[in-house]
């Protein structure tokens, strides 16, 4: 359906959408679409996962949708007690120059905090409006009011670019951001004006940590890749990852791995490898030419190369943010 | 406590406050305080009662704080799904000229509107992290999203003026609307940091609508003033308007009239009368030498200047209303 996949796409990492068709439409005649994603800048890191994430939003860059990249700074007040201040360093200082280091074009990108768009604000008040209790909490199941300031801002976030022309917009996400989808999905249904193009989305697959637990995190973080992180102590974590190896070099000679559980070929498969890579790999792995030792060294080569060319990437945006003009209104 | 007290405080219009020593000490000693009101854009009508919030605001004003008028367009659009386009229209050619006209002073006020006032926004999205669910419900019952964006809005509002500097304020209000005020003081006295002064207020008594019933109001329309309403209209209203007078004249000539339970009178009381004409008209009416009828004419007259005189500062206001220069920030 859509025009040159990624690798993301074509390896089933991105593994379910909604509404795709409008999308697909849009990008082969040509016709206005948005992508958007938001940071929400709880910390000063972001895993290895969030560069799925920008690889999505960069595929639809690519196929002609204009960009926009928010930074939830009210959000991160609301839900997280992050203060304002603090959430301006942090995406001015390291996501931003992140995402940019990941592959987006700051160029053909909008970005903006959400506490310096009003529009984005008077959106989500007007939507609040429609929005139940009981939808909240269905959804939800929290009701606390900074939960529901958080719910009712996204929804102005992902309707923000159609306020002046409508347009079908996609929106990238990990599975578990769908309720938030299928919130601002159901307020645009709500508006029987036909206000705002429904939205779309595509859902990704999480990252797994090195040790097999379902997604790198904080709380995993000794499995978990980390960016930026010192290269040694990232290949140390590869060393150390889960694989598919059987338990004698006599048996796995005889049997083959299995790349099927291999966390070490998953982040081969999500993040390193080519096609052409990637199939010589598995061909090997399966049938037991090469062991996991050796594959790891392979996998660490190229981590290393990523890490190098992650950190000059990231300086160098670093150095040119004062450049990017945030949307005020 | 206070100095130079208005009729309203005199007459107990004003019947109790919270913290009002604190503000007392700010006027006696000269240092900074504020007083603020908000508009609710619902209609293009405002009853009399609202004289009564304008000259507390203005007693406060003249007594040296900072005046600050806001437009609740936020939260028109979020509880009442009022648009903001027309709360603006509303609140430009309507709301803030009869203010005027009722005798606010415009130069010594600051205007804003919520929705481009990204201060206000700032600080209702951080209180809502430190607001409950469960405050909201035991105070509002509503746990309604678009309820709650309006509770920590008027949080936003209330504090906006301390913002840059922590001083004392002042909010003057329908006892119905202490509960904002409740929640208000709650989460300063949540900030463990000292970072705002508390809150102070003072309540009023409603105006009476002329049937009897608790207050004028759209839904009493009948036995309400409205501003600007046709003078003949009004007249007529105070004409059939229910007083304190006996069942037969001579009664009323032996036991004299009750203008404690009279509404002409809580009129004359309330908005019309200085201390010496509503000291003769209470004496006149006790001693039973002067009826109902008589009396109503001398409330007509009154009322026919104050709204011939609203009328006028009313269309001033109108004109003038490009000189103000509201707030964005």
């Amino acid at each position: 359906m859509f025009p040159n996949l990624n690798n993301a796409m074509k390896r089933g990492v991105v593994f379910a959408g909604r509404d795709l068709k409008i999308i697909a439409k849009a990008i082969h005649e040509k016709t206005p679409f948005y992508a958007l994603t938001g940071i929400m800048p709880t910390s000063e890191q972001i895993h290895l996962g969030t560069k799925t994430v920008v690889e999505n939003l960069k595929y639809f860059q690519d196929n002609g949708a204009e960009t926009y990249i928010l930074v939830a700074d009210l959000e991160a007040a609301a839900a997280r007690g992050v203060s304002l201040d603090e959430s301006r360093k942090r995406a001015l200082n390291f996501y931003i120059p992140a995402y940019i280091a990941l592959g987006l074009d700051p160029k053909k990108t909008r970005f903006y905090f959400q506490s310096e768009n009003t529009s984005v604000i008077k959106t989500a008040f007007e939507a609040s409006r429609q929005i139940t209790f009981n939808e909240i909490r269905a959804i939800y199941g929290n009701t606390e009011p900074g939960r529901i300031m958080s719910a009712v801002t996204q929804i102005g976030d992902m309707l923000y670019p159609q306020l002046k022309h409508r347009k079908p917009g996609i929106i990238p996400v990990g599975i578990d951001q769908d309720p938030h989808i299928r919130l601002a999905r159901d307020y645009i249904n709500k508006n029987r004006s036909k206000r705002f193009s429904t939205l779309s989305s595509i859902y990704y697959k999480y990252t797994p940590s090195l040790d097999g637990s379902i997604k790198m995190s904080k709380s995993a973080a000794s499995a978990s890749i980390s960016l930026p992180e010192d290269t040694e102590s990232v290949l140390k974590k590869i060393k150390r990852a889960k694989t598919g190896g059987r338990n004698t070099e006599a048996e796995q000679r005889t049997l083959g791995g299995q790349p099927e559980i291999c966390l070490v070929f998953e982040l081969d498969k999500q993040h390193l490898m080519d096609d052409k890579e990637l199939d010589d790999i598995y061909k090997k792995c399966k049938s037991g030419k090469r062991l996991c030792g050796e594959c790891k060294g392979i996998c660490c080569n190229k981590m290393t190369e990523f890490m190098n060319d992650f950190n000059r990437k990231f300086h160098e945006a670093k150095k040119d943010i004062t450049k990017i003009d945030f949307i005020k209104e």
